[in-house]
C-alpha cells in the first residue's frame, strides 16, 4: 500500500458533472489500496471571476485581502469535492492550506512555501480519510494571515504535500494526455513522452511549456519528487518527471535520446538599446536600471562595436507585458548612459530545443541552423545552456519554425498518435 | 472616543455598488473618532447558490463541510468591503470567524459560540485599523475546524464581539428603519419603535418578527449589549434594544406603554390528537414523542374531557415544516397511547401582543378578546406569558386580526409615518 497525491485543476472540477467525475476516479485509487492526497484548485474560471469582483471595487486591492478573497475559490472546489466523495461511500474530509499545514512567507499573491506540517493530514489518512486539499493557498506563520502562490500555485502545493509526506508520486492530472515533443495543436505528430528528467521539464518550462510551472518542477527536484503529468479525461499513462534519464528505443537502452522537445514561447518581447557608448559599464548601468524596474530579462545580445563611431547596440528579450516598465525606466537614464534611442519590439517568438543528451552530442546547433536556413527562417537571437538551445524568430514563422525543427531532429511520430484534448503542452 | 460594532447583512452588500456605498458609511463613523468593527454577511444570494452547488453534488453533504463550503460567501464579501474602505483612504484589515477568535462548540450547521478571544481585532483597532470580520462562522477549539452558525448567525456574531469588546452599541443594520408595533406591509400605520427592553424583543422574536433573531437577542440580554436596529439605507435613527424601558410620551415621562407591539407569524401549522384516553401520563406520551423526533412545540390546549366517553382532545402548534416528521412519529405509537386519530392543519395564524407594561394592567387579554369579536375573527387557542399573549386564528383573517388588534391597543400614528423598504419588520 502506498501514498499518492493527486492534483486536480480548475477545468477538472469546472462544473458538478466534473467533480462527480473526479471523485470517481479518487475513489477508484482509494479502493485499489493506496492513501490519497487529493489537491485542488478553484472551479473553472472563479478566480477570475473573483479578480473582476475585486476590479469593481477599487483598481489597487491590498494584497492581503485580494488573498483572502482568490482563497474562497478552492473552498468552495475543495468542500464539493469532499462532499461528491462522501456520496460515493468514501471517507473524506478538506482541509485549507492552514490546516493542512502550508506555511508561507508573508508575499502576499506570489507567497513561497517555507515548510509543510502535515500531521493533520497524515492524522486523516490513519483514520483511513481521503484528504482534500485547497491549492494555492498557506498561511504565514506568526500572523496566521491567508496567502496565495501565484500562478501555478496548486502544482507546487501538490509537489510540497508529496515531499512532506513522502508519497510514492504525485499526479498531476491536467487536460492533455503528459508532456509532448511540442505542442500538438502546431505539430499534430508531436509525441508523448514517457518520461523526462527534472532538467529537461525546468528548461522546457522555462522555454514557454505551460503543461508544468518552473518553481513546481524545481521543488520536485530538490525534495526528489516524482511527478506523473496526466490527463484527467483518460486512463492513460501520462509523463513521469524523475532524475532517471530515458532510454531510447532501440538504440540499445542504454542510450538517451539526444532531444526531448521543442518548446516556444509567444510571450516575450525585444527591447534594442541603439548606439549605445562602448565603454566599461555601460552594459552593467542598462541591466541595473532594468532589474531597478523589477523586470526578469531573458536572452541578451551585444552587436560588435562599430569601430569609427565607438557605438554599439544592445538587444534583450523580457516578458512583453513588462515592456512599457522596462522602456521607461530606460528612457529616464537615457542622457545618464548616453545611448541613441530604444526599439521595442513585440512580434518575436521563441524557440528552444531542450534535451539532456546534447550535452554529449556536439552539432546540435548547427543541425538546427541548418532546418531553419532550409526552411527559410531567419534567426534574431541566439542562446543555449548546456541543454538546451535558443533562437529568435518572427513571430509569424515561429510555427514553422517549430514544425521544421521537430522534424529535423526525428521526432515526429510514426503513427501520428498524439492526442489532444485542449490545453496542450504549450 | 468609543467602540461601534456594526453588522451588514447580505442585501447591504448584495453587489459592488452597495458594498461602495456600505464603506463610506463605514468610513464615516470612522472619520467621526471612533474605532470600528464590522460583521458582514454573504452578498446577497451567495449562501443559497453555494446550497444549490452543494446539492447538485449529493442530496445529503456532510455538515463539516457544508460549513467550509458556506463560509466562502462571507471571505469573499468581506475581503471586498475592506478593499473599498482602503479605497476610500480609511484603513481596514478583514478577518475570519478564526482570525477573530470566534470559538464555538462543533455542531456544524448550528454551532454556538463559546468565547470570543478577540486580541488580534484589537490589534487591529489600536493600529488605527477598521475590521472587518466574517458574520456566521466561527472555529472548534481544539480540532481548528470552521463551523457556521446557523440563520441570523451573523447578528449572533456581532453582538458576541460587541460583548468581547465591551464596545459602546451594536449597530445592526437592515433594510427597514427599526423595529416596529406591527409589519408596515399588513399595519400601514404602524410606527417605529423608539426603544424596547430585552424581554420584549426577544417575545417579539419568537412571536414572529424578524428583524432581530432570538439567540441574538438572548446574548444581548446576557451581556448586556445594547444593539441599535437601524436602515442601511438611510441615516435615521432606529430602534434600541437595551434593558431600560421606554417611556411613554405624555405620560409623565416615568410610565411605560403597555404594549410594544403585535407581532404575527403565518409559518406554524396545528395538530390535534383526537379521541385520548383522558389518563394520567397520556400527554406526557404526546409530548415526549414529538420531542424525540427533535420538534419544537409552541402552544398547547387540552380540552375538557367529556364525561360519558372519558376521551379528549390534545391540540399543539408547531413549526409547519416539522409537521410531516411529528405526525409520522405520533402515528408509530397511535396504538399503545390509544388515540382515534390525527388532524393537521396549516392554515392557522398566530398573533402575539407583546409589552412589559402589560405586567402591571389586568385586562390586556380582555381587551384582545374584544378587539378581534368586534373584527368578527374567531379565537381558536390562547397562550400567555408575563409580558405576552398569543392567539391562533384561521391564516386568512390574520392581517385583520393584526390591524384590528393594533387599533385597539392605540398604536396607530397620527401621521402614518411608517417608512418601509422591503423586508420589514416581519
Amino acid at each position: 500500500m502506498g501514498l499518492i497525491v493527486q492534483k486536480y485543476g480548475g477545468s477538472s472540477v469546472a462544473d458538478a458533472e466534473s467533480i462527480k467525475r473526479v471523485a470517481k476516479r479518487i475513489t477508484e485509487a482509494r479502493r485499489a489500496g493506496d492513501d490519497v492526497v487529493v489537491v485542488v484548485s478553484a472551479m473553472g474560471d472563479t478566480t477570475d471571476e473573483l479578480i473582476d469582483l475585486a476590479n469593481d471595487i477599487t483598481p489597487l486591492p491590498p494584497s492581503r485581502e485580494m488573498d483572502i478573497l482568490l482563497t474562497a475559490g478552492e473552498r468552495i472546489s475543495m468542500s464539493l469535492l469532499a462532499m461528491a466523495i462522501a456520496n460515493l461511500g468514501v471517507e473524506a474530509q478538506s482541509f485549507t492550506g492552514q490546516q493542512a499545514g502550508v506555511i508561507t512567507d508573508d508575499s502576499h499573491g506570489r507567497a513561497r512555501i517555507i515548510d509543510v506540517k502535515a500531521s493533520r493530514i497524515r492524522q486523516a489518512l490513519d483514520a483511513g480519510n481521503v484528504a482534500i486539499v485547497a491549492g494555492f493557498q498557506g498561511v504565514t506563520e506568526h500572523t496566521n494571515d491567508v496567502t496565495t502562490l501565484g500562478r501555478g500555485g496548486s502544482d507546487t502545493t501538490a509537489v510540497a504535500l508529496a515531499a512532506a509526506l513522502d508519497a510514492d508520486v504525485c499526479e498531476i492530472y491536467t487536460d492533455v494526455d503528459g508532456v509532448f515533443t511540442a505542442d500538438p495543436r502546431i505539430v499534430p505528430s508531436a509525441r508523448k513522452l514517457d518520461r523526462v528528467t527534472y532538467e529537461e521539464m525546468l528548461d522546457l518550462a522555462a522555454s514557454g511549456a505551460k503543461v508544468l510551472m518552473l518553481r513546481c518542477v524545481e521543488y520536485a527536484r530538490r525534495n526528489e519528487v516524482t511527478i506523473h503529468v496526466r490527463s484527467s479525461f483518460s486512463g492513460r499513462e501520462g509523463t513521469l518527471v524523475t532524475d532517471e534519464p530515458a532510454v531510447a528505443e532501440g538504440e540499445g537502452h542504454m542510450e538517451q535520446p539526444i532531444i526531448s522537445g521543442v518548446a516556444h514561447d509567444r510571450s516575450e518581447a525585444k527591447v534594442t538599446v541603439v548606439g549605445v557608448p562602448d565603454v566599461p559599464g555601460t552594459a552593467a548601468q542598462i541591466f541595473e536600471t532594468v532589474a531597478a524596474a523589477e523586470v526578469n530579462i531573458d536572452m541578451i545580445v551585444q552587436n560588435v562595436s562599430v569601430a569609427q563611431t565607438g557605438l554599439t547596440d544592445i538587444s534583450f528579450t523580457l516578458p512583453a507585458v513588462d515592456g512599457p516598465r522596462a522602456t521607461a525606466a530606460l528612457k529616464a537614464v537615457q542622457e545618464q548612459v548616453g545611448f541613441e534611442s530604444l526599439q521595442f519590439d513585440d512580434t518575436i517568438g521563441k524557440l528552444s530545443l531542450v534535451g539532456a543528451g546534447m550535452k554529449s552530442h556536439p552539432g546540435v546547433s548547427a543541425r538546427l541552423f541548418a532546418a531553419l536556413r532550409d526552411a527559410g527562417i531567419n534567426i534574431e537571437m541566439i542562446s543555449t545552456s548546456e541543454i538546451r538551445v535558443s533562437v529568435v524568430t518572427r513571430a509569424d514563422q515561429l510555427d514553422d519554425a517549430v514544425r521544421a525543427v521537430h522534424t529535423a531532429f526525428g521526432l515526429d511520430s510514426s503513427e501520428g498518435e498524439a492526442v489532444v484534448y485542449g490545453g496542450t503542452g504549450r
